[in-house]
């Protein structure tokens, strides 16, 4: 028998994954240190270094834990008789949604982590070509399963159209990061966006 | 008269600019300090703050001198009688080309002092806008003299469709340094890509 239990384990890691949040929300990625972390967890000094070795070992669990809750239950997509089409815009509506106002916090820390120190050390790598090729693939799916339901056609390969939004995206978050959404003029950039992917499959 | 003539101090500043530019591609951003710029330059410390007080200033002078290389010749891209289709085409396919072949050496130091510092001290806010604000214009104006030309029509504001092609090449630089060219498949999402501005332009 273990002497602390897997569940007591989860549960304390939890806490400190909670509190190194704030820290990084409050600090960014790189002025982030051990000791904030500790000070804002309540968690003894050995407690923490138990479940994690450096900042970037937490932010990489930090990231993976939100890559499990942004997993997208393609059944609940299309409650309600959608069709492809309406569960497509209705995904693109939301990242301009939380783009627009700027509901992730810790965005500005992922982006410096990515930028900096990911970048040398490239541990971010698996995680991300994980998550880029999994919202590939649910794309490709509603693409395809609009096709199946003779919803529309797709006049270029699904994947590439699947790819086509998820860069569209990135390169809306970016500007929007830097520039702002009204500056780059977000709504605006969406609709004809949307207008190109519609053009796409129904004309 | 001055002692130091407005040429001398162009000349000397461009040896350290020169200089500095090879510190920042093989050190990074917050890595350089302004004695591996001193050292790089062959200019004396006095020199050398003579013209900067940090390595921001010298890295903002140095993107500055960027954009003006930049400037995009309207009348030697329609050179040989080019329609604007084939302008416009030409423009992407060679930020693609960029892209692909990372060929420019300074973008990791420009991200990582973009999501770093820059974030925080929004010195590169003036420059970005001015440049955001240029290329947009440029691209409108080539819609709209293809559109004058009547060589296509546009479904949508020229506007629009030329901040969404700036969103699309920003989307694939960020993918590009993390993920790779291939991993992303870049060529076959300007591909996809060109599909939409054309149909948006001649269908």
């Amino acid at each position: 028998m273990p002497i602390v239990s897997e569940k007591h384990r989860e549960s304390r890691k939890n806490i400190i994954l909670q509190a190194a949040k704030e820290v990084f929300i409050n600090k960014g990625f790189n002025a982030a240190t051990m000791q904030d972390i500790i000070n804002a967890s309540n968690v003894s000094r050995g407690g923490v270094y138990t479940y994690f070795k450096n900042t970037e070992d937490i932010f990489i669990e930090l990231l993976a834990k939100r890559d499990l809750e942004d997993t997208w239950e393609l059944s609940i997509l299309y409650e309600g008789g959608k069709t492809s089409w309406q569960v497509l815009t209705d995904i693109i509506d939301n990242i301009a949604m939380a783009i627009e106002q700027q509901q992730d916090k810790l965005v500005p820390a992922i982006y410096e982590y990515y930028f900096t120190r990911a970048w040398e050390s490239k541990r971010h790598l698996p995680s991300l070509e994980l998550r880029f090729e999994s919202v590939k693939d649910h794309l490709a799916y509603i693409l395809q399963k609009g096709i199946d339901d003779k919803e529309f056609t797709c006049k270029a390969p699904v994947e590439d159209v699947a790819r086509s939004i998820i860069t569209f995206c990135d390169g809306i978050y970016v500007g929007s990061f830097h520039l702002g959404p009204e500056k780059i003029q977000l709504r605006k950039q969406f609709n004809v966006f949307k207008t190109y992917i519609q053009t796409c499959l129904f004309d």
